[in-house]
Parts: C-alpha cells; sequence; structure tokens
C-alpha cells in the first residue's frame, strides 16, 4: 500500500494572481473546494487576510473555554489520512462512512497541510485538515446549500470572521449570478447555524480516535442532529 | 395641527457622491436610518440597483401567493402617517406604541414617499413606507441588532436580494470594524429569519386599519413572537 501524504506541504501558492483567479473561480463555482482551499489559506495566511480573518480572536475564545483549551495545549496534529485503511472498516464507522464519501465525490482530504509553531497557527491547521471531517460527521454534503450550511455551522461554533468573509462571497454570487437560490441558502445558513450553537464543540476533538466508531453514535455523543441538514446531505449509512 | 407631509416626494438624491457619502455613513453606523434610506432608496432606483435588487423576482413571488396577490392589485397607499393623532389612542394600541416610539427614537416615519405606477415600484414604495411599522410589529428595534434581525425577518419573508446586499454591508462593517460583534449579529439574523419564516406575510397588510388595535393581539394574530427579538426590543406597552 501506497503510504498516504500531503498534496502541499506547506501552503499551495503565494502568487497573488494565482489566488485572484482561485478566488474567481470560487465566486463562479462554491463547490470547487480544490480552489477554495487555495483561496482560505492564502487569504488566511497573507499579511491582509491575517488582519480580517480573526485567527488570533478565535484562539484567544478556544484558550479561555474549558471544552476546547487543551486542544491548543496538546497541538495535535491528524496527520495524512490512509483512506485505504478507513475503507476496510465495519459499514456504519466514521472511517468507512468518511473515505467512501471521499471516494464517491472524488475528494483528496490530504490536499494541503499547515505548519503550525503556535497557537494561531494551529487553530488555522486544525480547521484545514478537519474540514472533511466535519462535513461527514455534521452531515452537510459538499454540495452547494452543504458548504453554506457548514459555514453556518462554523460561524455559530467559532465566530471566525474568515467564515463570514466567505459568506460576503456567497452572497455576492448569490445576488448577481443567482438569486432564485437566496432563500434555499438562507435555509440551510440558518439551519446550520443552529445545528452548531447546539452542538458539542468540535474543535480539537481527535477524530483519529473515532474512525472505528459508529457514526450514528458519534452523532448523538456530539449533540449533532444530521437530520437537520438540507440539500445532498451525507448519510451514517449507505 | 399640522397636516403631515413626507419629508422627500420622490426620491431623496440623484448625485451619485451623496449616495456614496451615504453609504459610507452607513457602513460606520449601521443605525443611521436617514442615510440608510437615501442608499437603499438610491440605489434600489438605479438603473445598476434594479438589476441586482431584485424587486421584479420578489414582484413576481408576491403575485403568485395567494395571501399577498390582492395586494398587488389594490396597491393601497399609506399616505404620511399622523404621528399626533396616534398619540391620542388607547395604550397598547399599535399606533400609540408606534407614536411613542417614533418620538423617543425620533424617527421620521414620513421621510420618503415613491411613486408607484406598477406592481415593482408598488412593491418598493409599500415596504419603505411600512418600514418603521414593521419594527413595531415584529418587536425588533432600531438599535443595530434590531436593524439586523429585521434584516433576517424580510430575507425569510420576501427573499428580496436588496436585503441580500444590506446583509453583506452589514458583515464588511462587523469584519472590518468589530469583529467581536460577529456572534451576536448572527444571532439576531438568524432569530430575525426564523421569525419571518413562522409568522404571516405582513406585506401587504392594511396597517392604518390596525392602529387602533391592541399590539399584543396583533402580535399574535400575525404569529410574530416578539419575545424572541433580540437588542433592546420594542415592547407591546410602556
Amino acid at each position: 500500500m501506497e503510504q498516504p501524504s500531503y498534496k502541499y506541504s506547506s501552503e499551495p501558492t503565494r502568487n497573488p494572481f494565482r489566488w485572484i483567479l482561485a478566488a474567481w473561480r470560487v465566486s463562479r463555482d462554491l463547490t470547487n473546494t480544490n480552489e477554495a482551499a487555495i483561496v482560505e489559506i492564502g487569504f488566511s495566511r497573507s499579511r491582509f487576510g491575517r488582519r480580517f480573518a480573526g485567527w488570533r480572536q478565535v484562539a484567544d475564545e478556544l484558550s479561555r473555554s474549558p471544552e476546547t483549551a487543551s486542544a491548543l495545549t496538546l497541538r495535535y496534529r491528524l496527520g495524512p489520512i490512509d483512506l485505504q485503511s478507513l475503507e476496510l472498516l465495519p459499514e456504519g464507522t466514521l472511517g468507512r462512512v468518511f473515505a467512501e464519501h471521499c471516494s464517491r465525490r472524488a475528494i483528496d482530504p490530504n490536499l494541503v497541510s499547515i505548519p503550525a509553531s503556535n497557537e494561531i497557527d494551529f487553530v488555522m491547521a486544525h480547521l484545514f485538515e478537519t474540514h472533511d471531517i466535519w462535513h461527514v460527521a455534521t452531515g452537510w454534503g459538499n454540495d452547494e446549500i452543504g458548504e453554506v450550511g457548514l459555514g453556518g455551522f462554523y460561524l455559530a461554533q467559532l465566530g471566525l470572521p474568515l467564515i463570514a468573509i466567505m459568506l460576503v462571497l456567497i452572497l455576492l454570487n448569490t445576488i448577481t449570478r443567482r438569486p432564485a437560490t437566496l432563500r434555499e441558502r438562507m435555509d440551510a445558513l440558518v439551519a446550520g447555524y443552529q445545528m452548531g450553537k447546539s452542538a458539542r464543540p468540535l474543535f480539537g476533538l481527535r477524530w483519529d480516535e473515532f474512525w472505528a466508531k459508529s457514526l450514528v453514535e458519534l452523532r448523538s455523543e456530539l449533540h449533532l442532529d444530521a437530520t437537520t441538514a438540507l440539500g445532498e446531505g451525507i448519510r451514517a449509512a449507505a
């Protein structure tokens, strides 16, 4: 078996023109995960972006909450995910559902790994490396509605200004290209926000310890009511 | 007694520089109602603004719904509101609470009247002339949180892209100036959206027939749970 590794070991690009091209592509297609990663990571790590993305504010808040503070001290890194092993787990486990979901949607969960030598970089790195797992755990799919709903979930759980910036892009995309979808996207945003409010904090969880766990049980323990996810959704069992 | 009249009989300005100045002032202070009216009306009536504000889409939707279709045919105009008469109504009536609220917050409900010779202009004119009444009916105050919450209410009831544009301005104001308020504003947006979803449609109501009605009863008939309004709020009785 091939050892899993990251596609980008640090960040996808420092070229501002590549970044603008990626932002343009995302505004046309919200489900373009690869380009979205380039936009978000490029923005988050730029001097300009750091000012508005709000990582410091979120890190401060997480360090004050007893449920998430220890994650900031331990700074556990997930490492590249071995989809081939996860596929061998029993049906209905987090790992198996995750592997099947990635294969069905051609998602590469090992797109990028950001170095994390301090608290703020760790928050950023941890959120990027667990993003695809949050999709599966919450039940919000990788369709447009799913991305918007998960955005609402992140806003509720982390109050991260970066997500508000993404929301601005989504709203501009809606207004200029698909005004008829405004209500459906707002429904998703609001449902995701409510799910994020009632769920336990997902930040800092050791997902690798949950791979073999039943996704139904995991969702119940984390107070994640995946039945409220709109759009395609991700079911706990095939 | 002085007869009530509108401050602006058609629209506040056609001067684009005055419009940009107003937009700038609103982005610094979301509760600047006077400037906000200049921004919204100027934008809504410009050729560029009409393209994105989505009035046609909303008019089409309202004309398809049995609860709102007749309002588009009748095109009833409220006319300037006589606050001095409303102040004489019994305590707890819509009119009395409205007049007291306007006086307390120095709100001029007769700021502007837009001519309406077709369906689309009527939607715009009706929404602008009833905006202050929606505040009182829903219980969302005129503080920042109240404006955001009422914005969510409008989005849920009308799916109006213009409100999504206002939401973009609010989010940009939040990200650049007051990132710490992101959660509280999102809470208001989501609570307002939910209130708008569960309430009966407020579009097209003949508010002048309700002035002497108890606000508590009116809210109950319209399925408006004003206790969910965040921020200052507007109570049914003093």
